[in-house]
């Protein structure tokens, strides 16, 4: 197995042979509706928490999670992807999906599990993702839908929409839509599709990209709707970005409309 | 107003002269994750207890509520219809539907309101229903659809489930796929549409009806799936109509896939 170099610096107290870890790659959805975000905290229940605590029960205490992204306290996942690495020799893909969905609530699966090259990290891995936000455009917010959409009861103009968008795609220093700049190594992401759809009452955002900001999605959808509203033209869009600054943009749209659709990873 | 007498009837201890009283129809949706069904309860959150509490808080103690049908516990709606008979005069449709979703819980909202004849009774009214129950087909169940789908993980075979539905259309004594026929007037109903449908591993069954016994929804439904898994083959289905003999047909499908669609009425 290959990046033994790196596993031997980031586990040096580890009793197992580095060479004998094993690295899986999982495929999970889960509604964020009652977790605290993907980040393991102490005292919240969280995403990563969660497999975390499965994995170390039925896997072994040394199982390690890496998630492809920190979803937001609300956010939901369709194809989050985690990086696991396990000592244990014996066990395949099948034995590790059935332990772990045998171990977690009903609001996380694991969808698939396949096993990856040793030195797999699922977060540097990643080399894009694709996002959907879901606004419930009936005049009346439909129950069933409250806790993956975001209600939004004046009529939204979706050609003005997509017209605001159009400026977003392509390579762009995304300062404007971003919640924390400085945390961030560079602001620059590649905007690859931004669709704004209607079916009925309901009105999505598709986003791709190699990378996003904190917040990126959330806040672009939030200045979205100030244009599908009538507040602002198709054109304030392109200023906004230009500004680079958070403080000209629209609100930032609430997390439970947010479903990370799928990860991409090179090859 | 007309419906004098079926008014003094019903309520003889009402100090409100029975004439002053307004019928108003309401359309609801709901998720009835968190309800013990539709129909009020001493103890237990209901629908129907809810829209009473909101309607006699904020329109007047004397409200009644009949609503078309009697979902279950976690039974969904998009659609169900109640009549609300209010004494008050001075309220319109609008401030009915504002005062009541300003009222709801954000589990249960009114969709439209609109002002009945009097005498108009939801239920005694109704001409038909139409249900659809979904199925989560994927192998590992999707966390997002829990709430409003059934789980089956073994491949569904959506053909043999369609021509086995083919021999319900109609009107037929339903007793096979009635949880308590005793309480029924009569066990014949005329089933106007029933189709199953498959969107990716989403399948959906679709029925219309004049009238629906006691779990019939979720009774066909547990007995197509046991045709659409392979357990039996679809002419079983016709031998367990003609049985009448509940104990012939398949389990009763769960509560969460069912949604009350649309109730349609006369003219």
């Amino acid at each position: 197995m290959a990046d033994v170099r790196s596993h031997a610096v980031d586990t040096p107290t580890q009793p197992v042979s580095v060479d004998a870890r094993r690295t899986f790659a999982l495929v999970l959805a889960y509604d964020g509706t009652d977790f605290h975000g993907w980040q393991v905290q102490p005292d919240a229940p969280t995403i990563q928490g969660a497999l975390l605590e499965a994995a170390r029960r039925f896997l072994g205490d040394d199982a390690r999670i890496v998630g492809a992204s920190r979803t937001d306290a609300g956010v939901h996942a369709l194809g989050q992807v985690a990086s696991l690495s396990l000592a244990r020799r014996e066990l395949d893909a099948n034995a590790v999906q059935g332990a772990l969905n045998a171990a977690l609530p009903a609001a996380i699966r694991v969808r698939h599990v396949a096993e990856a090259p040793a030195g797999f990290d699922a977060r540097r891995s990643a080399a894009g993702k694709r996002y959907a936000y879901v606004i419930d455009n009936a005049r009346v917010a439909m129950p069933l839908w409250r806790r993956v959409a975001w209600h939004v009861a004046a009529p939204l103009d979706v050609p003005a929409m997509r017209a605001a968008a159009a400026v977003l795609c392509g390579a762009h220093d995304f300062s404007a839509f971003c919640a924390a700049p400085g945390r961030e190594a560079t602001p620059v992401c590649r905007v690859r599709g931004l669709h704004v759809m209607r079916r009925r009452t309901r009105v999505a955002v598709l986003i791709s990209a190699d990378r996003f900001l904190h917040h990126m999605v959330r806040n672009i959808v939030g200045s979205l709707v100030e244009v599908g509203r009538g507040a602002r033209s198709p054109a304030w869009l392109a200023d906004v970005l230009q500004a680079r600054d958070r403080t000209q943009a629209g609100p930032t749209a609430p997390a439970q409309g947010l479903v990370l659709v799928r990860v991409r990873y090179p090859g």
